[in-house]
């Protein structure tokens, strides 16, 4: 990552581990589609670091990750709840509805990007008044961590999960940043899903290192059912599947994955702790994955551009940006873009 | 290539030269979502090869480039003509009928895979006497190479391209083995594209040497329209898609695809010849690109089997297999194959 | 009907019967969407009428019928086998790949628009070769009777769906003209039904005397699942639903629905009987329901115009003309066009 | 309407006059599926009461009429606005999303079910933000009246569909109760619609006397491409379509459907005028068609179930009931239920 870059962790480049990974799976020839050897030592490494058996789908992106997701757990008819600022709500040009045929996503509130538990109670309890006339409650779906950088506690998760389930939900997790939370809550990927609840999970790994390459991973083998139909019908089959695993499995190798998910985190830490006390700059979101939101002043944000620093605006808040850490962002980045923001030119 | 799998080009793995161009496509950050550099100087070079203005669309399976095809040139009522052995219609589990809303894929015979043009225009003479009851005549889809390995001479093309648009039909070109295709009839891509009548071309790179990468090229303007919303919703649109358009450039890079698919033909062809005069094999389509059909005698099959070899059997015919050579299969590989046809042990 | 329409038995009218139940059904205020005590009424009758539990979905169009059954017996990834002729393949603009959200109807041969049993169970053979990449078998539509006028036998039925059953699928029936096939047959709807292997039968009123009525009958509790919300979001679901109810009651009630039938058989059979021996005039398929299909030659077909009958020529084929008899249509007509045929002007 | 059911306006039954109407229809054969001499009429006598030329396509339900619409005038990968309480949004069951292939429904807030236009103009100020991975901003959809019983002025039309239009969105109109808005505004069908900014119009007619029959109106022929086509696949063209048109000829006819309107609004208004003062009851939103909103005291709510009343509970507030009046509703079934609440057992 470049040293004035903080766009996103998915303007980085791929890790040097992966690439390599890449190379070797590169000798001889191998049976296609996913039938080949490094996809099935990756179907078992994914059981041991999710410590059950788990179902995986080897994919490319994170939105096919998650409206494939979305196509397993809800019909046609079905609602899906999710925050009104959900990646699948506002960022994938209704790829869930599309999948799954037309489901309904159904926003919800929530400071910080976090549902709400109170308006998701509400919500299913009035659901099912009208019979046939509405979408049937058919799933939930949580961001871990969320579009705003930050993390449902293990509690949290748990007792959003439970009400889900009270109403016959199924539970998703959209893990693009999953290592990122896994890291800041330092527990198990277990704990992090199917012990809180979590029927599926889109399992990033791009964000975080890897040239292309995510995973759905199945908790429950019922919502497993034809799923590999439903990949080649959505154009998601590789051909050479073997060189997404040989990605995913070079990320799980040795804890790769968590070591780079815990250099961004440090990073977007420190620009967090760095920005208090600088005036004109001020945390919007609890800092706890890799993105930090900052409200700025407006000549705070143009010397930050004339300085050749490179970030985005929030949508739909003027005065609001993003900076995103990457597993290779130099500490020597955030040192620069603190400087240029204590002393603006 | 090893020397004993035949099964398919997709079994083989990356040429060094795409591997090497995604290590030098990994310096420094690039924008996401296709707004790097690479992405745009691919755009242009695209547009040389084809000698007009292109519009390019950069995928990872042939099945996406083939179903967004089908989703921008027919509308969900719509009928897509096709030969009924034509990949979208046998192999990708409804692939086009999903991305399109529901299109009606309409078989038509003719031998070897190519499509009869009598039969063509008897079922387009024929389409719309019973108005809105009956699928709206659409498009025609053409696999070039055909999934036979037969090849559509250039005045074939015409032909049919005649017929179609005589109708109102626009025409899609499946071009999964294009380069094999082209380097058999010796012409430009653009002689065998546009200047043939085809509005839409799935532009195959993966199964001749690259490691994920396709393209879906638009020569008429208007057919790009909302392409690119198209393809997110599909899931499709990756982040880091510098990555695909890399082993494009590289591919394309000094004619490399027309070299490599040159030596693919090349042994099929040698394939093809050695198998005259051997009892018990026999030919059964013409062989103009890199697949070879194989009529066998039973001992021969197993034969070849217990040698070791790889292939695959046709779905529909019981004695009927295909040997499939690639990029990257040494001659000598050809040479064991008929050595083994010759003397079965 | 008029004395010299043969065009459908849909250019009929509504049978008195039918309309005075209208009137009837106008007592009072009703509860809406089915809810009413009619529609309740009616459902017990058809449990009569069936001699089992039968789940029933009030409908206006049979391809609404037809395609809500598609829906709920093949996956959006599955294939539906039907005749190639048959009306859901030809007739209704994609309706059931629509309801369906994309499955694949595969169009199978057979003489007089009855599925060859032999091609099926070819065909099931084959399938799932390809595993992921091929659609999933799914389901079996057979149309009863058929496009062309005629009928299986009940041994013929339980054979086909013997095969289907032995591969998995479930077993539509359309029976847009189930009442002529059940008096041809002279069996009762059970034998006709669910004691020969179907598990969905689309249910025809309207082309039998009805206004607007048909019905999706369910035999398998399993399949009714949420069919409600299915037939909700076609938009099919209507609010005055006693008005449809009423005359599917008026249908049933003192076989009326059986003596209409009756009568167009009767008049169908009359009018084939009489075209043998007449020079120009030929049969083309067994007249088994209500439907005769003629190959006239040019002088007979421009002289029954001439003289003011109405008919279809049939699709793909030139001389072919069809001549459909209604509930209603006098034996008067029947002897007209016979005159007519016999003397031409 | 009996004179204690205050639950929905498609409780009540058919109208003498359009029940005459079907009787009248039913003389001799007809032309099927829309290709009839009533249809054709249709088609003219609405271009005379909107004053232009407008496409006609007759339909039985309002869902069918606002899914078609959102289908024409919005891409699957659009996004349609219209208010959080909208019809579309919460009671058809996902009937837009499905007909349009997964087109978005944004829900906007407002007051009495009416679209806040500032929250719109700032939706769609923001709107676009996120290029390619966001819905399209497609359509504007109005409920005229509103799911509250109120009414947009032509003021407030005309300042929305200045917004929409300025963003290139396209206007749809749910006139469930057209006809009810209409009479309020004493204006005419074209000041109410393509004079007012609206492109298509779900004109209904079933819940102010008809059987069952809806109509959709396209102001710009643009609009109508391939309705037809649509109609049919989605399983709502009908075969004895006359039918439907002669319920919709006899609504227009000499006025019929306004002097229904103003016989049922007047009867809300008198209703809603005998509410103020009684202790216990409120108005919860202004009066403006033939719905009455009220809050209750527990006690009178269930003092009028107790006598025999009807009425439906508001899906999300515990005390708040809907009364709905009819075309034929007498005006002493207010009377009664005013006394009722004025006297509580």
């Amino acid at each position: 990552m470049s040293g004035r870059n903080f766009r996103s962790d998915n303007e980085a480049g791929v890790a040097p581990e992966i690439l390599a990974a890449l190379a070797r799976a590169n000798e001889g020839t191998a049976h296609s589609y996913g039938a080949d050897a490094i996809t099935k030592r990756l179907q078992e490494r994914f059981c041991e670091v999710f410590e059950t058996r788990v179902d995986v789908l080897t994919l490319v992106t994170g939105t096919a990750a998650n409206s494939l997701a979305v196509a397993q757990i809800s019909p046609p008819y079905g609602a899906v709840y999710c925050h009104t600022d959900a990646h699948i709500n506002t960022d994938e040009c209704g790829a869930p509805e599309f999948y799954s045929g037309g489901a309904k996503l159904v926003g919800l509130g929530g400071a910080h990007a976090r549902i709400d538990i109170d308006e998701l109670a509400r919500t299913l309890n009035h659901a099912g008044y009208l019979g046939d006339h509405e979408c049937k409650p058919a799933a939930l779906s949580l961001s871990q961590a969320t579009e705003r950088g930050t993390v449902y506690s293990r509690d949290e998760l748990a007792a959003l999960t439970r009400v889900a389930r009270a109403h016959g939900l199924r539970v998703h997790m959209d893990g693009a940043r999953f290592a990122n939370a896994l890291v800041h809550l330092g527990c198990t990927p277990a704990e992090l899903t199917w012990k809180a609840g979590i029927d599926v999970l889109s399992f990033g790994a791009t964000k975080n290192g890897a040239m292309m390459a995510e995973a759905l991973l199945v908790f429950d083998p019922a919502l497993a059912h034809e799923l590999g139909r439903r990949r080649k019908r959505a154009g998601q089959l590789l051909s050479k599947m073997r060189f997404v695993s040989a990605q995913l499995e070079a990320y799980l190798e040795g804890g790769l994955w968590l070591r780079f998910a815990r250099h961004a985190n440090a990073l977007a830490q420190a620009l967090a702790e760095g920005v208090e006390g600088i005036p004109g700059a001020e945390l919007v979101h609890p800092v706890q994955a890799n993105e930090v939101f900052l409200r700025l002043a407006p000549a705070l944000a143009s010397g930050l551009r004339d300085a050749g620093f490179e970030f985005y605006r929030s949508p739909r808040t003027e005065d609001c940006y993003r900076f995103v850490t990457a597993f290779d962002t130099p500490m020597s980045a955030v040192e620069s873009l603190l400087q240029a923001l204590r002393a603006p030119t």
